[in-house]
């Protein structure tokens, strides 16, 4: 096991200016490029992070961290993001997410978790019992699971105009 | 096809400014963690970078502009890294990589490239004949792909932290 709080709110505090530097001022052909149907592009990726910094994380560590009789978390609307964005601009959500996840991690940080909080359980809708300590680590991984994915939707836009080097990005045929 | 100049340097002038977010100021624990023997870590992508800026993409570009008798590229040192990152640190190498694509996309600017230009083309030593075009999308798709690898060696640092959230996170079994 690797996971380390303070280094994981290191990761965490960070993806707000990783995804401003990535996407910030970009044309709509880079922004809402996508992988087919139902498919994230850029954009929505970034929409789906800052819906889960309303409703998702901290929600759940304060169900946790509460152990009332019904641990059970919220089922995660992974698609809650449509409503999140409609009408907003890429300049918005950066701002937006840069904001709440700026909250988030003063929360994170003024509740100064103890081994044996972040070895406390909720109840997930799918899998049953997992710890704070799972839930943090998830939360970091999803965050650079969505700079991949960003990254892996924009490079493969040139699929096509990078001729014979295809065969050496592998990005291209994920 | 989807390439588009100005599009592709926007990307490209952006690179710098991600891995500076992403990692800048981490510790050691993230910098330096890998996917297993022979495999880059998050430095090791950095320096990699800082080579192609040196060795690779303009060096190829001004091959194909000159169209000189012999328009064969050097092959690509993989692992040119490994002396161009010795006794450097994480802070070097951000710096060094922000300073020389700023220089690099000042000449590819400069060269105010043509279709006809973009057109012509170089000796890949696998691949055979390719163009200017195909290998500027190349160098914009192997950015966002060492953005990707960089993210997903992090994230699989927590592969076994994450408990049974493993299942919804493929990008710890890419």
């Amino acid at each position: 096991m690797n996971f380390k709080l303070s280094e994981a709110i290191a990761v965490l505090e960070r993806t707000p200016s990783t995804f401003r530097a990535l996407l910030g001022g970009l044309t709509d052909g880079w922004i809402g490029c996508n992988e087919g149907p139902e498919t994230f592009s850029p954009f929505d990726n970034l929409g789906h992070l800052v819906h889960g910094e309303r409703t998702d994380w901290i929600p759940r560590a304060r169900i946790i961290l509460a152990q009332g009789p019904d641990r059970r978390f919220e089922p995660y609307d992974r698609f809650g993001q449509v409503r999140e964005s409609a009408g907003k601009s890429l300049a918005d959500l950066l701002d937006e997410f840069a904001t709440l996840r700026a909250e988030n991690m003063a929360t994170l940080r003024a509740w100064s978790l103890s081994e044996e909080q972040l070895a406390l359980e909720g109840l997930h809708p799918q899998f049953g019992a997992v710890t704070l300590r799972q839930l943090l680590a998830t939360w970091v991984t999803h965050d650079l699971g969505h700079v991949a994915q960003t990254t892996r939707v924009m490079a493969k836009r040139y699929r096509d105009d990078v001729g014979p080097w295809r065969a050496y990005l592998p990005i291209l045929d994920r």
